[in-house]
């Protein structure tokens, strides 16, 4: 009978018994806790270091020691001898630290398991709620080491490349997990083709890309172990493209782009109009945008080989210097080592795509004509993978194109991204999500139902078609601020911080209003009693900002010294419409969903996308953009679309979630409801004539007077 | 509760209990008779016609009456009042006839189901075995009628067809098959791109293109009833396509090619160094078979259609009469109705492949480099399913090419094919498969146990490189037979019935000698002893024919009278040693087998590819060409490669039975087994020297004299 050991496996305090002659990792593995290996436990890739504590464990009642483990083998000791800086570093000896894949147990052990070594690894999300992503990614990579050909035995490379993936993916991932037998991989076909060159040229040493677990996508000579991935967010103004390690879940470069197609229309529905009426409309749409993602592509790439070199000038010994002789050894020498930092176009295996539904459908070069004419009707919904060259996006030929669920016709893959990101189906809360832009998308609900709607809010939300709006440039006031008693505006200027009336140099600065400040400047003038309820100036005030100019009354709220245009810029009244609007398509777009889930407002907003990072939530809410809700309930999340796209490539049991949340997303269209004209009549007012905004009843002027403001204050 | 009735179903016999309101084809379903409909359930196709039996039937004890059931509704009157021809013919009247989609029952029934309204098809194959071929193709086409979108319920084209396609699916297929889900199906992205086109311009009626029952591949508007798919066999002389319907199983073309890779080498071995010495080699292989094949699969469209024409014109109430009315209902009326008599290269929506490795290869563009050089490897052994336009094959753009599994080297794909026609893993005895041509692959064995080799035979058993040899063509000798006592031949020549010596006007007509002809020849110049046993000329012989010509001794079977070449058209003692090689080589591939299963002789030996068709087995069975079996246990089979394309077209099973199959032959490589050389050597004499040939002892010469003979006769 075999002879059992204790082992005990800190920080997690696993125990268990194991054989003789396990080796520490199956053991680790048998006793629940995950250790990395990339080599498929070759001695290669150092993954997989453990430390042996030793001593006597009285806890335990076991004396653990380095010999009782078996001896350092030739390949380990080569391992760290290529490393002395690391060992320095970190004050370990050989012997104490150990590769898991080759110390055999021996005897009672207590082992430490760093978390460098710890598989399942997991990043933690910069945004809101600070959430972890676990990295499982549908490309994995394994090294595969196999006998070469025999008349003896004469099976086909792939076959034989099937078999020692097998084996490789077994020792990875372990044997409790369900993995496919070798008859069940595929291979891609663009990828079998250089297939037998590789194996003879690697001399039957290759790292194999795995998508899904089951496509065989590349095979690359020697030892590589990092596979990167892009996500991308398709904004009808902005594409955004990041760069990820789908190893470690890192974003190695972001790069951003303008849409080109806003060359054929400033809107979705501009570009849906342009490829209706011109013949090839859709195909310029579409190879605008295939080759402004090859572009950041490739920028990207160069991005990111900019800063692994400049990793690599910094601390030479620690990333660079230490891949180098791996690369050599598994390569057997003979191959041109190509140093860490150079990664390529080619090495991007996946990429995973989100964008509203036109954005989608352009994308896949699939006529966007039904999504603009009722009853708005998408191609499809689910999400798709798609090969990158039927696409022509300059990734590997193999690679997979994964493009997440559209909802509706104007609720598309950006949205179902913001639902992956910000998750309101595991929430017991009702959350209110609203993606502002140009459209604006609205989903509410919790891990019961969401139901969804979206609504044109115009572009005045984005500083366009407002007299002096412009996007959130320098010079561009982005914050508005006016003295009840005085009327007297101050603002403060994107680049410079401060209010302008602290700082003399603000004098000839100003270029325009973008959108948050223009949110800004009307909710002042109705707080400061300057416009009306109903959005109109009060005529007999006592300033001579309110003046009837060129387009009708207006505010002046910077006067032409101050500014870089040599002109005063005022608030029009034609700008407080735009606002007006703008706030009850979006109000009523959440009051009608919050009406059909039977709730009086949601116990949270979230504010995605650009335009909700920069307004003030408290502002947003006085002129009634948002429904009245807590206000630090209220969270701007910043481009959670992009975040989606990111998570759902760094994890594919993702995307089965979102494809079964959004198949059962409710979706209404606002203009099917039979009180939409007069509740958005209603929405136009400020803050909403028939709704109590508790939250911000206090900055309601005149309050005391207003009937509805007094029931507000009890 | 719901009323029972008790149903009896002919001829089958069936019989049992339904509920009341049942349809006759849900009720025969339960009862385990399956009846067609391809228009899920319309009252369209007409496929699923029965007729009730009126009366008394005593020995089930119930009353019949067409009463019995639901009365003809208004479309199966309608599909009826269409066929006035139809049931003049078959002597019904609507009310006795029904579409058992519609008719419910009501009360006892007997029901006969007609042959051609019974599913699972199956359709027997011409050949050794008049085997049965059972139609389960992965193509089947499902009528989708979908309720057009509403701004209440504006679900994506996508979604809504898939979940018609669901509904459609369990009425055809049945409730108790595991069939997906809506979500389940996948679209391919070719067909996406047309989906909301179609949808819109069909009225939302469509028939539906599913491949393995997974993948939608086509949306066609209206009703079509035919599905298409071609098998083709790629050798390396010649190439031949079968264009089949895949509802019926019926060829409906047959067409062959010369493969244009001839002009770039003869065999594969001379086509694998053009691959190896041109830069551009391979690619020219490559589109050159891809162009023919492109060009067989246009041809082949041209005769189906003419054919089809052919039937339409001589009964127009039966074929196209019958089905223009149904498109046009279908179609709305409005769209042009395309009458059947005409079908496109896009409704071929799968192509079965077959072909030795080097083929293989050079379809799917892949080097075969390594397929000629020790040690001989193919690139991949399993089958493969690739997208028609990844190949640039000119049928539907989403339509799969499905390609048989190779098994080694020099054993492909067509064998394969061989092996998946002529089923001898299903077999006790144990079977010898000979696939002859330049190179001729052997398997043996039974459902336990497959063993597998090939050898090069040389081009002898071609007609080719053998002096006066030629292909089996008008004015090619085909038999010949020698006098044993007056030494003199005769011989019968291809496109003419009888022998030379029985008709006049042979002289002149003879050009030279096809491969069934040399194997004849060399057979009878043994049995008549004017070679001896190790195939040299005697030279003391009484006849004039035996000579010494210009490149050695000969036997000059046709006088330069006899020959439209004007010269005489001998055999020589070259020609002989051609054939010995060519025999030794094969006849120790099969005793290598045979030794391998420890076997003394086969149970049975199947002759595929047409040479196998043409030679005489007793005479090849006397120079010793094949091994000792008894002479009716030798079969030949023709294009048994072809014929296993055409199953795995029609039966979708048949694939994953094959791959599993030659995933488990065993491979041997003759010059890896050490008695090779020596066997080979002892194998070039007539029969074989070291062999008993029980079955053809009686024509060998000298029987009497020759010791082993004689125990031959006991």
């Amino acid at each position: 009978m075999t002879k059992k050991h204790n082992i005990i496996l800190q920080p997690s305090g696993r125990r268990g018994q194991v054989d003789e002659g396990t080796s520490v990792r199956s053991a680790a593995r048998e006793l629940g806790v995950e250790i990395e290996s990339i080599c498929a436990e070759n001695a290669t890739c150092g993954k997989c270091m453990v430390l042996v504590e030793e001593g006597r464990f009285e806890k335990y009642n076991i004396d653990s020691k380095r010999e009782n483990l078996s001896s350092v083998s030739n390949e380990e000791a080569a391992y760290f001898a290529r490393r002395p800086k690391l060992l320095k570093d970190k004050g370990w000896e050989v012997g104490q630290v150990r590769l898991s894949c080759q110390a055999k147990i021996r005897g009672d052990m207590l082992i430490n398991v760093p978390e460098e070594s710890r598989g399942n690894k997991q990043i933690v999300r910069k945004s809101a709620g600070n959430r972890v992503i676990e990295i499982k990614p549908a490309i994995r990579k394994y090294l595969v080491s196999m006998t070469p050909p025999t008349l003896e035995r004469p099976i086909a490379d792939w076959e034989r490349l099937a078999k020692g993936l097998e084996t490789s993916m077994a020792l990875v991932r372990g044997t409790e997990e369900k993995l496919p037998r070798w008859y069940d991989f595929e291979i891609d076909y663009a990828c079998l083709r250089t297939l037998a060159k590789t194996l003879r040229e690697a001399k039957w040493n290759v790292t194999v890309t795995v998508w899904n677990d089951k496509e065989v996508i590349a095979v690359q000579a020697g030892y590589h172990e990092e596979s990167y991935g892009a996500a991308v967010d398709i904004g009808s103004t902005t594409v955004a493209l990041y760069l990820c390690n789908l190893r470690t879940g890192e974003v190695i470069a972001s790069e951003s782009e303008m849409n080109p197609q806003i060359v054929y229309g400033e809107d979705v529905m501009s570009r849906i109009q342009y490829a209706i009426d011109q013949p090839d409309g859709l195909e310029k749409l579409h190879k605008a945008i295939i080759s402004t993602l090859n572009k950041l592509l490739k920028q990207a790439v160069k991005t990111a080989n900019m800063s692994l070199r400049a990793t690599a000038t910094l601390a030479p010994d620690a990333s660079a210097g230490e891949q180098s002789p791996i690369n050599e050894e598994i390569a057997s020498g003979e191959e041109q080592v190509r140093p860490r930092n150079d990664m390529k176009l080619e090495e991007i295996h996946e990429m995973v795509l989100v964008g509203n539904s036109t954005m989608h459908h352009v994308l896949l070069n699939l006529h966007p004509k039904d999504l603009g004419l009722a009853p708005f009707v998408p191609t499809i919904h689910k999400s798709m993978d798609i090969k990158a060259r039927e696409l022509g996006l300059h990734i590997s030929p193999s690679g997979n194109i994964h493009i997440l669920p559209t909802i509706a016709s104007f609720v598309g893959a950006d949205t179902s991204a913001v639902i992956l990101a910000e998750e309101p189906h595991k929430q017991d809360e009702n959350w209110l999500l609203i993606d502002i832009g140009t459209n604006a998308e609205l989903v509410l609900g919790n891990r019961k139902r969401l139901v969804c709607t979206s609504t044109p809010t115009g572009p005045a939300l984005e500083g366009a078609h407002v007299e002096y709006g412009m996007r959130a440039a320098p010079g561009a006031m982005e914050r508005v601020h006016i003295d009840e008693t005085t009327l007297e505006p101050k603002y403060k200027v994107v680049g410079v911080d401060g209010w302008n009336t602290d700082h003399a140099e603000f004098i000839g600065h100003v270029k325009g209003i973008c959108g948050s400040a223009i949110i800004d400047a009307v909710a002042e003038l109705f707080r400061a009693g300057i416009i009306d309820s109903r959005g109109k100036f009060k005529k007999e005030l006592s300033t001579t900002r309110v003046r009837e100019g060129e387009s009708g009354w207006e505010y002046v709220i910077a006067w032409k010294e101050e500014t870089s245009i040599g002109r005063d810029i005022p608030i029009t009244q034609q700008d407080v419409r735009q606002i007006q609007l703008a706030k009850a398509a979006l109000f009523t777009a959440a009051r009608t969903l919050l009406k059909r889930s039977n709730l009086q407002s949601p116990d949270k907003i979230i504010l995605a996308g650009g335009f909700g990072s920069y307004i003030d939530k408290e502002k947003a809410m006085l002129i009634g953009l948002i429904p009245d809700c807590e206000l630090d309930k209220v969270y701007a999340v910043g481009n959670a679309a992009g975040d989606g796209a990111r998570i759902a490539l760094l994890n594919i049991e993702k995307r089965n979630e979102i494809d079964t949340v959004t198949r059962k997303v409710e979706r209404f269209e606002l203009p099917t409801d039979p009180e939409f004209q007069n509740q958005f009549m209603l929405a136009t007012s400020f803050p909403h004539m028939s709704e109590p905004f508790p939250h911000i009843a206090h900055l309601i002027p005149n309050r005391k007077a207003d009937p509805m403001a007094k029931n507000f204050m009890k």
